[in-house]
């Protein structure tokens, strides 16, 4: 047996509470190395009593990567306690012990010593990872105000352009706003959304508003307090939910904060809310610094107009907890989607997480981090991050063809295996974002793989998040190209209404497609891949041909596709794909 | 290579801040697999420019398991962000890129793509771990009081015994009090030993005080808040730190809350204090209760008078945490050791870990816990464990012969690589105690092994604690007869002059034996082993035989141990064993 590859962390990813009172173990072993994994568990206080170390569950291998192979089990206690440990068996019938004090060799000598089993020492509910129920039901659609929609022109800047009359610049302004959103809650609502996830909308000089200089006004550009909050309102009345855009690991230069600093260095009462190495702080106003990283400041990404913030002064969290729980308690927002949160503490994370909370027990806290998040998403931080590590490998197949079909299963498996499955429900999947190029784009503007793969990030776990305008056939380079201008004239009506029918089926199957279960089927070679999502009676199975036209079996009910026929066959041009619901 | 042993989590035990600028990262590979690993390091955002992937830093292979070795690196950064990969090679040359999303051949084209890489997107010092400085030079001892010295016979208890007339039961009674351990702090002050752990002193009707009524008085056969007073301040004029213990998970049924709610049922205000699966709970007075398996009420170890502490209850954590920080702020006391740690949720233990260093920065929080605890330990709960899962594994060599010398040293360095290096420096690490049978007794009452065995635990990372009376040669088998009443008549003055001498030695060399690194030199088949431990310019080497006896090389200059002469070479007998320092 390869040894090398079994692992299992409790009070982790690999062993956590789903529910009140149920507990879901993983383990982890080499790839194709092993026939079968027992646990072997109970009561840790009743081990000589019941001696429960001679019974065995099976564990189910129900994922795979391109190293290992992952088993589950979801398991109670009546006592609300669980001691356990594995019986891993390899393909030749050799039985190990996997404890808590690691390898032995499964015989009783070793099985009857309670302290080599790892512990789930109490159930507790206070620690459970919760998330709020609305987020598995909800696709969002992400826009970015300055280009979304014009609905107010007397709010716009001076040297506005007409709109779509120029590519966007990192400079220059067309003129949306929020009264443009509203103004096309009709659009979105048509459209099926149900979250609307907003780009920041307060004060900054900038166009995208990173740059924040004044947390409690929106920006007069997009409009007013008034405005924003009748856009709540109406998004409400409608079912949709509203999440802002908080960018709290830096603030922008134009601050009072910074400004302050500027004018009193080490003398100014906001001297402790940035990381200054030396006072004074070499601020220049020149937009590029050349020599950024001499800055004797602390900044995001060598951009001396964003001095970082020292999120551990106590009156900076203060400051941004106040705000964080102003525009929920003033607007009744839904959800903070946190810039740049990787770079920010975790001590600060988690005030922020029990005060926000604290304020509206339902409010979706979601991290922007690209990279592995394990420690953010203990249940103490975040909900979820931007799923970008997880859509990659979807893009690398379907896109980039630089994975085959079982290397982007096995990289998206590693992906979900990395958190808990609460987390990988309420995950916010999205092919595009303002900081990526536009996925049609990538497509290089064919529309039949853009819909496979808009269709194949919906059957996932996840809830999924398109980018403005992708569903009228938007596109764009890297930023700032793909912040264009919304197309109102001249839109892709067949795309919509595909985009439009995809939104209502995962509506439709939210419980299938957040809870199911997950079994694929691949073919490397002809590159046709099903996956089948089961929850509870209801199932679920889409198949997606990115090679040769393909006759294919009829499964069950086809819910939506292209090609599909009332045959026993069907056929599935390149690209094409089916969602199929069985019989029960 | 076997790539399925490959692991590393970003942001855990695997990749830490040391210290405020300093990062140590770990990596698994499977054993004797691997020839290099190599670090490849730099700023994220200075990726293009830097070009760094371009460079290695080679790894250092510190630990091996029986499975696993473990290379190990420290680094730092000038802008306080750090993005990494490694390069594994095994010994046919092949060379694997191991990244965050898993591995890739090691190649160009995977190595330029910036989103493969961990992050420690930033250096926060608030998130690093931090441990009071003090604890790396203490050598402890543990009191259980009612057992230690009898200094004040007008509180005895009434059923008292004569000091050493009986073996212990659970019930009875010998009159120790904490006027005895005033009165033997001359004696404690002699041996050398500058931490003191105390078992529970609050008011509570056994003899183990485990079933605390009141927290904030003196159990009245130990003595009163006046002569505690005085016994902390005595101590601290010795420079010795005094560790209470802190009984959180659960209450006596004696106590005035649990007796409120027998008496009131649900009416009861504090009938949300314990977990009451439905009123009346089912308490009887009856000692053992034959069905505790069938109560409703959540307990520790299914005793009845023992109902666990709904520590959920923002009532009960203001209590307790009020608790905590009282006899800090009153008393001055240097510790808490947390008992039944494990049963008690992370959310609260965060408060105290908050609560408890706000009153007293250095205040050391030592959890009670037995098995793996990486989840108490990322430096927002406590700061160490007792450490039983480590010291286990030199009593099942030494004493057991259960695990050969290899199997012993693979797993105490499987226990260490769960935790960060500060947890540890500051580990609990005890051989015996009031939960275990006595190590001379385990010993079979040989004395030549107990010296080595202790020598070998006094040398490792991890602070020792010698539990009261083994310096004098007392014996004891499981609970309760392991808290028999301390020998001052007849001791072994010989034994004691060797602890003495050990203490001596551990507090002289502190920093090599709490910082210094570790490499281990064994010969399973004789039983010799040596392990070299160096701290800058400090080199200590110990050498154990537990074989034959056997004509070893001196090495340097001995500090301490048996046998010794003054030749090129000397003789170990079985159980001998010598610690030499080596020249600069």
């Amino acid at each position: 047996m390869n040894n090398a590859g079994i692992y299992h962390r409790p009070e982790s990813e690999f062993a956590f509470l789903y529910t009140k009172d149920r507990l879901r173990i993983r383990i982890q072993t080499s790839r194709d190395d092993t026939k079968s994994v027992g646990l072997i568990s109970g009561d840790f206080y009743l081990f000589a009593e019941e001696k429960w170390y001679q019974k065995q569950q099976l564990m189910h291998k129900n994922y795979t990567t391109d190293t290992h192979d992952y088993w589950e089990i979801e398991v109670t206690a009546p006592h609300r306690r669980l001691a356990y440990a594995f019986c891993v068996t390899d393909f030749s019938g050799t039985e190990i012990f996997y404890t808590d004090q690691g390898i032995f060799k499964y015989e009783e000598k070793f099985l009857t010593r309670d302290y080599l089993y790892f512990r789930l020492p109490y159930f507790q509910e206070i620690d459970r990872f919760k998330v709020p129920d609305w987020v598995a039901k909800t696709v969002w659609y992400q826009i970015f105000p300055e280009r979304f929609y014009n609905g107010d022109p007397t709010n716009d800047p001076a040297d506005v352009l007409a709109w779509e009359s120029e590519r966007p610049t990192r400079e220059n302004f067309f003129g949306g706003d929020l009264q443009g959103v509203i103004d096309q809650l009709d659009y979105l609502e048509d459209l099926g959304i149900n979250g609307l996830y907003l780009c920041p909308i307060f004060t900054a000089p900038s166009n995208h508003k990173y740059d924040t200089v004044d947390y409690y006004e929106i920006d007069p550009h997009f409009g007013d307090k008034q405005v924003f909050r009748k856009l709540v309102e109406k998004a409400h009345e409608r079912g949709i939910r509203v999440m802002l855009d908080a960018v709290f690991n830096h603030l922008g230069a134009s601050s009072h904060q910074w400004q302050d600093v500027i004018l009193h260095g080490k003398a100014s009462s906001y001297a402790d809310w940035f990381h200054i190495d030396s006072f004074p702080p070499r601020y220049t106003a020149i937009p590029d610094s050349e020599n950024a990283k001499d800055l004797n400041y602390a900044t995001f990404n060598f951009n001396p107009h964003m001095p970082k913030l020292n999120t551990a002064n106590p009156e900076v969290q203060n400051y941004l907890l106040e705000i964080a729980t102003y525009w929920i308690r003033e607007f009744d927002i839904d959800g903070w989607r946190l810039d740049v949160a990787n770079e920010v503490d975790h001590h600060f994370w988690k005030k922020f997480h029990d005060t926000v909370l604290r304020q509206k027990e339902d409010v979706y806290i979601l991290g922007e981090i690209w990279h592995s998040s394990q420690r953010w998403l203990q249940g103490d931080e975040f909900h979820a991050v931007m799923n970008y590590a997880f859509t990659d490998r979807i893009k690398a197949f379907f896109v980039e063809q630089s994975l085959s079909l079982s290397q982007m299963i096995f990289g998206m498996n590693r992906q979900q295996l990395l958190y808990r499955d609460q987390t990988n429900e309420v995950s916010f999947n999205l092919l595009d974002s303002h900081d990526t190029p536009r996925i049609l784009t990538l497509c290089q503007g064919n529309k039949a793989l853009l819909k496979a793969l808009l269709t194949f990030m919906f059957i996932q776990k996840g809830t999924p998040c398109i980018y403005y305008g992708t569903e009228v056939g938007m596109e764009g380079g890297m930023d700032p190209d793909c912040r264009r201008c919304m197309i109102w004239e001249g839109q892709d009506e067949e795309l919509r209404g595909f985009v439009k029918q995809l939104i209502a089926v995962r509506k439709q199957f939210f419980e299938v497609f957040s809870y199911g279960n997950m079994l694929w089927h691949y073919d490397d070679d002809k590159k046709i891949v099903s996956l089948t999502r089961n929850y509870k009676e209801k199932t679920v199975i889409a198949t997606f041909n990115e090679g040769d036209p393909i006759e294919i079996k009829k499964a069950g009910q086809c819910l939506f596709g292209q090609n599909y026929h009332e045959n026993a066959t069907y056929q599935l041009l390149q690209h094409g794909f089916v969602i199929e619901e069985l019989a029960k």
